[in-house]
């Protein structure tokens, strides 16, 4: 609790040093959002020609704003659970970030207000005292024929002694880039945090850009480059191929980490799980340990003899963890499903976690939280 | 111009994509915003329950946007001169940035929507083919008494080999921060164009951060840890200091660089570059290359014997460049001229740069442009 408290105290501090700072910008009063108090958050903005404001966050219901003398709206709503939200106001049927709130984030093209609510559950999300780096790198993928760019976090310590680490490719979902994992997936404060505490081993975080015609984010503005699907030498699994042909080998080459299976863990949500799933499935033994996020796979008499013979391989090569996360209410949790019970009708060790929520952001940092621990012991 | 059709081209393509996505998303008609076109470029937004919508944008007036009967707002302006600038609506008295765009930047506590008009003077701007990568650093300040974040960009080919490298400090204005001049001022992207064009040599450049209450921006959510101004030990040159103290041994120590004064830059903006004034006239000798932009020095009574004494052995311990840049409209022009007078006067051999515009990231961009070159040559 006091460490609640504490961080609340940051937090006023923060946003305070800002509307100062606002308002010495601006020669008005400062407009403070969103001001967490003990009793409850209140947003506010100024809109002073709108009829109507209504506040949206990811925490709920949207609430109806109130328009004070001076054109300012605000509304105080109860402090949610602690967690990652985003929101927006809606001014006149537009939808408008906080302007007052330096806290946003970035979902594939969509810009969104931050609001993290500090507690236990949120704990790991806020900068640890150790912290590890992060960089945005680019390599050459032979296999897809373009120069990328991938974010490699480097723990604490990293730039220190002669310590070879472990390495966690992560990978995000449709819509996301390279950039996810890091931002909305909040990865480093997680393993910075996790790390500091002992419960995680120091390793790597590998965070590639699973678009195989993205050469990086939109946000670089470099162009895409189209694949041709009808060109013969097309390939289905180019991006998965590059993982384990130009991905493994850049790292392995240009970082200090351990160069075998056991010191490599794959794990991806959504589209990232289909990756990792593929991934593994083609090259067994490869990775030891195999984490799909809201995602599974969906069996059909064309393709159930195939995976059948690769989860056998895979199965024979052998793994340390095979760790699938999904919430009851994911919209795909019918083939996570699906991967738990193939993977238990072969014989296949592994952990189902299923969780309430759905396909969000909430739950993959949660799956962050409970499998980076397990990994490389 | 064959090159600014094709980037056009790109870029078409690349905001088409995305329109195509947000169609997708939305399940109705794309809104396209910024489109560049042959005969100008078209803004829009959709915003149907408003009286009056205008574009602001950093290139010139505002301008007023015009209703279509489904509610969206469009204006087209002549294509301005090719530059990087920031641009957002209007909407009934609230400034709002353009949801169709991608391309946001932070300025402090702001965000803005980023135009990018391609063409011989933004060349620079785009990403290069050969790419070098950034990263976000932690490192431990005993002088500020506090660990803190800076930004490393390693120029292409530095993971290969054993080439060791110069550096060059880069600081930032007042309200910025260590994501500043890799945004804002695209760093990386004009280091990457210099250097292979071969008008610059390969060289690191570490961007700290200015503020020495900030561990690292304000994104991160890192309290300020107020400075006792009051204190018996408070050393006004703190940060300056700490640059010399904590920051230069920190890289010489981790990265492959040249540990020399020959090897060494310093440059900075605004209070950057009073920071940088004040950092080489307290060591005179420890950075042979000293570009101090958009500010210079103010003499009085008080600080002139001080001045004299500080540039007098600065030019004793000897350097290789002294660049001033300041635009005539800036309104620390002269302090620039001052400093340009004093050092004239004292027998300082330096450059005075004077451009047309003010004290804008337009100048700072066209700078890193001006000296980068001159570097360790």
């Amino acid at each position: 609790m006091k460490r609640i408290l504490v961080t609340i105290f940051c937090l006023s501090l923060f946003f305070g040093s800002f509307a100062q700072e606002l308002a010495n910008f601006m020669g008005s009063a400062p407009i403070v959002s969103p001001e967490i108090t003990n009793s409850g958050i209140t947003f506010r903005i100024s809109a002073p020609y709108a009829d109507n404001v209504k506040l949206n966050g990811s925490w709920g219901a949207s609430v109806e704003m109130t328009r004070s003398a001076n054109g300012v709206w605000s509304v105080t709503i109860p402090t949610p659970t602690p967690e990652l939200y985003t929101y927006s106001f809606n001014v006149d049927g537009i939808s408008y970030n906080d302007p007052a709130n330096v806290l946003m984030q970035r979902d594939g093209t969509r810009y969104l207000s931050v609001l993290l609510v500090p507690g236990e559950a949120t704990a790991n999300y806020f900068e640890a005292t150790q912290r590890g780096n992060l960089s945005q790198v680019w390599y050459d993928s032979p296999t897809l024929g373009i120069n990328r760019r991938l974010f490699v976090y480097t723990p604490y310590g990293y730039n220190k002694g002669t310590t070879k680490y472990p390495v966690l490719y992560l990978l995000h979902g449709a819509g996301g880039d390279e950039d996810a994992w890091s931002t909305m997936g909040r990865t480093c404060q997680i393993m910075d945090n996790l790390i500091e505490k002992g419960l995680a081993k120091p390793m790597l975080v590998v965070m590639p850009n699973g678009n195989p015609t993205q050469q990086a984010a939109r946000t670089t503005m470099l162009p895409e480059v189209p694949i041709d699907r009808n060109a013969p030498n097309y390939d289905p699994n180019g991006y998965v191929n590059s993982i384990v042909k130009d991905i493994v080998p850049y790292i392995e080459s240009n970082y200090r980490v351990i160069a075998n299976p056991n010191s490599r863990a794959l794990a991806g949500l959504s589209m990232g799980a289909g990756h990792t799933i593929s991934c593994t499935n083609l090259y067994p033994g490869f990775f030891s340990y195999i984490c799909p996020l809201s995602n599974g796979i969906r069996v059909t008499d064309e393709n159930k003899a195939t995976y059948e013979e690769q989860f056998k391989a895979l199965k024979k090569a052998g793994y340390k963890l095979y760790w699938i996360g999904c919430g009851e209410d994911d919209f795909l949790i019918e083939s996570a499903r699906t991967l738990d019970a193939t993977l238990t009708s072969l014989g296949l060790k592994h952990t189902f976690y299923v969780n309430s929520g759905g396909h969000t952001w909430t739950n993959w940092r949660i799956y962050l939280n409970k499998f980076a621990p397990l990994l490389f012991k």
